[in-house]
């Protein structure tokens, strides 16, 4: 490790996507406040206006990160708005966002989380315009704080009332039941979950999504045969949906958002 | 500041999308002629050949930018033909481009702009092709000004004639009227005109574009309801006009470079 | 020259598309391991599964980077199988991918390649998963080349049996004529073979793709009008064939993989 050598890190994840010039710009103002931050896209493609597939962006990637990232995630329909912004201190890292839940699932993994609203305006643009919170609020708040002139503590008061988004945890509806939600849906087609991904070789269960029922239980996509719907441990540490080579979402009909059930034992209950 | 410490910056501009190879190709160009540059894409979903949206997208990222920034914009119809190629120093900033108006909105903003023709082939790769001038051409001259081994006034002569695309400015038609035209449309389906932001709650006015007539100004997209079109000032500075969480421009079935007119006074003229 | 200087180099070239936070997941585990290390996208649109649309991306790239660079490569329909994790030094750079023929270009191209199966599991996460070898398998380890706290002949041992596309070479199949494959179809629709470019205008030819016929020639794009094929020597040092404006590749009925000849004297022959 050689800690002094390695620049500020600040990640992006929006929903801006990327035809215009809008996270370009966010990147030159960061670059015009701390000039030696590196910046890394998460993504640019949450749907748009999804703050649920946005907190799960964010939440995913920022495991991966050094301590002292600083993760700003902006999918802000509420933009201009009276809408707070906040800044968040867990799992060692930063996070910079709208007070509108893009943040739950950080701040559910970590119930250490330091919550600050974001009022000091010495780290905005000059005259924030009302649409564009990304290049005059997010993306300086982040530089700022990338850049060591403002520290953590200056950035505004502590709150313990941030907006968080139920969805993001799972319900267990009885000792093996879940109801949970589809967080994501990924460019393979694959269907994202927030259910614990415990369902096992050992047991019978069963996935009800949509009007299906998924009982197959899979460790890999090369494992199964074309057309046949499979669950799996994800990458994401969650319960998956997948079908080899094609698009579970769109097999299924479902859509970020929409519901997803677990019950093990499925088999023999339906049986009983 | 600490301006020593500071790599040099160079941004990317194109219509080349990132499905291909082509922007890491010329981000290796770059790497291999100076290897402390910075390279931050602006984007490469200029739609394709729109010299008209390339221009407003590097026109806008660019203020945000520090100074010596080095911008490279690539939207090339016609690349392999006898265009020239050409380097603007115009607000503290180099650009580099085809010259075919990409850099008008820049060279109409900085009066006191200089603009040179790349004639010193030292600059390019050897046996340029006929069809990737990016790799070929553009990164290689912005990587040598980068490193400092060639300066701005060795690129090639000074010119006066570069191509400048008279839509980028509006039309003032009369005292309290103005002809426009839509710059670019965001992944949001804002649709963007060059036209100023001058309507105001205290007169009523009028924006023509298409068949449709926008008479309501806002200032924020959640203070409208769904369906109902507004103007509001863009952070671009321009006038723009939407439609909550939906696309404005599909909506009016517009397009880049369609027109847009501004009367104010407008109902009151109407009933004249 | 200022290599001591230079940061350590990492590509990525995936079909992990920009949606998901796939991308950014790698680049954090880079950065936790390698933190100087600058990481340079050369495409993640390669389509989902293609190996050869992939190993054309990687080697038309590579090429243009410097010496040293560290080229990942993540197209694995079979991740989580048993196929192998390969590292390939050729060319005077490093190559990571999947053993399944992404690498078979630059395979071909340099005959001194030297080719090594990652069995180190110290270079890897701990724990990988059985579906996301990107983040647990082949980013570590090129970021611990990167940091050479790990050198290439620590990866695993020397193997000779690495998977290679026949499709990337083309066949000779007469003194003038060639059967060879569509590579890549790039954003503007050009189709990229993988044909020598050595049609001339001293001779007639005549390339075969689909049910089509192509016999002129051009330089480039600008020269044609609409609607008019043309083959043209690529920027890729391929056959490529063109339409003004259009994409080509739609007009053909043609994708990634499919058949295209190329006869030498070919009206001659015709008539014969």
């Amino acid at each position: 490790m050689k800690p002094s050598k390695a620049p500020p890190l600040i990640t992006l994840t929006t929903d801006f996507g990327i035809e215009d010039h809008y996270v370009g710009t966010m990147k030159g103002v960061i670059a015009s406040i701390c000039t030696d931050a590196h910046v890394i896209d998460i993504t640019h493609g949450v749907p748009p206006y999804s703050t649920l597939a946005g907190a799960y962006a964010v939440s995913q990637a920022s495991s991966y990160f050094p301590e002292r990232t600083i993760h700003v995630a902006v999918v802000d329909p509420g933009v201009g708005s009276a809408r707070r912004a906040i800044a968040v201190k867990a799992e060692e890292q930063y996070f910079i966002a709208p007070d509108n839940g893009l943040l739950s699932i950080i701040l559910h993994r970590d119930p250490e989380a330091v919550i600050r609203s974001i009022e000091n305006e010495t780290v905005f643009l000059e005259a924030p315009s009302a649409t564009f919170h990304g290049r005059d609020i997010f993306a300086p708040a982040a530089a700022h704080l990338a850049s060591r002139q403002v520290k953590f503590v200056e950035l505004g008061p502590e709150i313990d009332d941030a907006v968080v988004l139920h969805e993001v945890q799972p319900e267990q509806t009885n000792p093996n039941e879940w109801r949970g939600t589809v967080l994501s849906i990924d460019r393979f087609g694959n269907v994202i979950s927030n259910l614990p991904a415990i369902a096992s070789e050992a047991e019978p269960f069963r996935v009800s999504i949509g009007s299906t029922k998924v009982t197959r239980l899979s460790r890999t996509f090369s494992d199964n045969k074309p057309g046949e719907l499979f669950v799996y441990q994800g990458s994401s540490g969650y319960l998956e949906i997948g079908l080899l080579q094609q698009s579970a979402a769109e097999k299924l009909g479902v859509k970020v958002g929409d519901s997803v059930a677990l019950v093990l034992g499925a088999s023999r209950q339906a049986h009983a």
